[in-house]
């Protein structure tokens, strides 16, 4: 399993019907409008990185009204109360 | 229920203990240690802002090492699917 | 209540248009020209985040000019002589 | 009157002590804790640019753990429904 | 009196003429092309706010490239062997 | 395979000796000087995400004099005359 | 005659210290403290360019509560009604 | 032999277009699209730096679709277990 | 005789031609295309700043290409064995 | 021959210092102080880039007060009325 946290600024006049087809993608598990100094934060839980490939260089790719991506990819998931304190995130 | 996505450098040498003590924190329901220009992604969500008040400016203020932080409020979740098309994050 | 401030750089020739369109938003309490490293700064006091949502994503995303925004969305109101310390704007 | 929003970078570990210490300086009208890429957010209304200078260079100077500060004089405000359109802040 | 220094970057084909526009202006006291980060700096002594607002708003908003400007409103005016120390700029 | 571009600003006074010790780090496969606004560049060939994890928040913490790094997480090689046109890097 | 614009950053709990101390060198016309993303502003008018070298690397270089300078040099004052249109400042 | 990364951030609509466009050119001996705030990253080994210039100003020139670039030259590779500790890229 | 630094960020299809137009404006000494974050850097070497002048605001406005330009003027020049230790550029 | 355009900020007290101390290192053919958003340039041009690697990671190392450098790697001179055009700087 890949995860990553893809941080977007949009098009203003296009931030609510891109956050709609964000969250419509396979991989993409949460998407939020929020504040500060992006509009978008994507959560994408994917199989493995050939998925995650084809998600950020294909099917966003077509995506109307991204302006600046920055994808920020986990490669170590910490949890709480884990008796074995870190696992991977099998990236 | 608030959500909210910190995002954060931090000391390089305190990286696997800060995300272990960032996890254990109530209200802190994942942790990643990330590639990129940050070094940690936390996901926070709590029952309301007084809890979100808290848990920046009490339980973080003082965990050792953490550089930079900043915190991305949503204040609304997109999902697939979604009959509504969108429902608040109930911030 | 929300409280948030909205800090924007817009485009020069709209700036006292824009600013008065932001004025004439249900929401927007106070808008002011500012100097420094923004044009325009409004000042965000809504009922619950709904409300933020729809005035930053709908309402405001119809405006012409505004070419960057970054949303302060606050999580704590510290005033004066403030018997309990402190309360939570009940973001 | 003059009006100002004073955007600051703070030490985490003093966020809630600080808050508050501006908050009890008068002319502080507001002090907000904030998401994004600052943590506090002041607003100033004062009488007149003697007692501007005097709060941000004699009072806020003795503060500690003040890491950065950016100071936005407004030069005008908008009002809602305003009959003559805009009037200024007497700044 | 207000006082007030206009930092701009230009349209570089235009920085001739836009100076010259720019010093014809009322209440712009002092016109450079500089080198360093900024192409032009403009020196503002203007009677009131209401005067800054109307140069900054009106009469700047129509020259045709300006691409950025940031505005650093002066509070205070220090002067050398001052009897009283300081005078504030009257702002 | 996991590979990962890491971009490093470090104190100038141990460039030398930082550039062997990460030279000398299982996984590091390359590690240049550079010109430019970084001062080290190393690239990263692993097995999997729990070696790169291990690399970059165990034995690359102890080195001393590494101001900032940016880790570019490879999500697919391009490679010429490809056949299949591009393959991922098995991330 | 050469003139030139410095821009500063300064320790806070210096700052009117260090903008009297500014003000009372040979050479520096006049100092603002500012609000924007700089705090004191000093404009130099000296008569070659060996008093401008004096100016900032011995005599400023001294002072304590710099943190960071920006020195803009005029190359060119454009002034109002001008009949030569332009003149040189001398530089 | 001079070695040279080159960072690059492009439209993302020709990301993979672009990075196979890359990896075809002689001297580009492997390419990467990456997560992080660069979108795609070239290993450029060539011969002399005419062929660096030539690859760089000529052939990369006219590829469409590249928004930035910052090419770092190696002047220094460290490698490990190296007898002579250090040898030179040969830039 | 003035000597300063102009550092370029260009469009990347016309750098050779760029650099060739630059090369040929009196007062360019010399021209290079480098690596970093910046794509030319010419040396300027005139008479005096009304030179200075005229080659910045009139012969480079004219070039097509040139994106953004960061002037350095030099205020002193240090030179090696120099029995006075240092002398002025004569700006 | 290679050239390379070193920027510096360095320490405001030692400027004059290390300015002389730069130039008096063999490579180091000019060394300017500068107005603008670095305090030094030096002009490199050694041998080759064993040389380079030397001066910068090895003499330069060395000197106290530079806070940050960023070196631009010629890798083509341009220059006036040239019958080829252009030539490599033999990088």
């Amino acid at each position: 399993m890949v995860t990553a946290i893809i941080l977007m600024t949009v098009d203003r006049k296009r931030i609510n019907e891109l956050a709609q087809e964000l969250a419509d993608i396979e991989g993409v598990s949460e998407c939020y409008s929020v504040g500060g100094s992006y509009d978008l934060v994507a959560l994408i839980r994917v199989r493995d990185t050939e998925s995650l490939a084809d998600l950020v260089t294909r099917q966003m790719a077509h995506l109307e009204g991204i302006e600046h991506t920055e994808t920020l990819i986990a490669f170590q998931a910490h949890s709480r109360h884990d008796l074995e304190n870190m696992f991977s995130v099998g990236l």
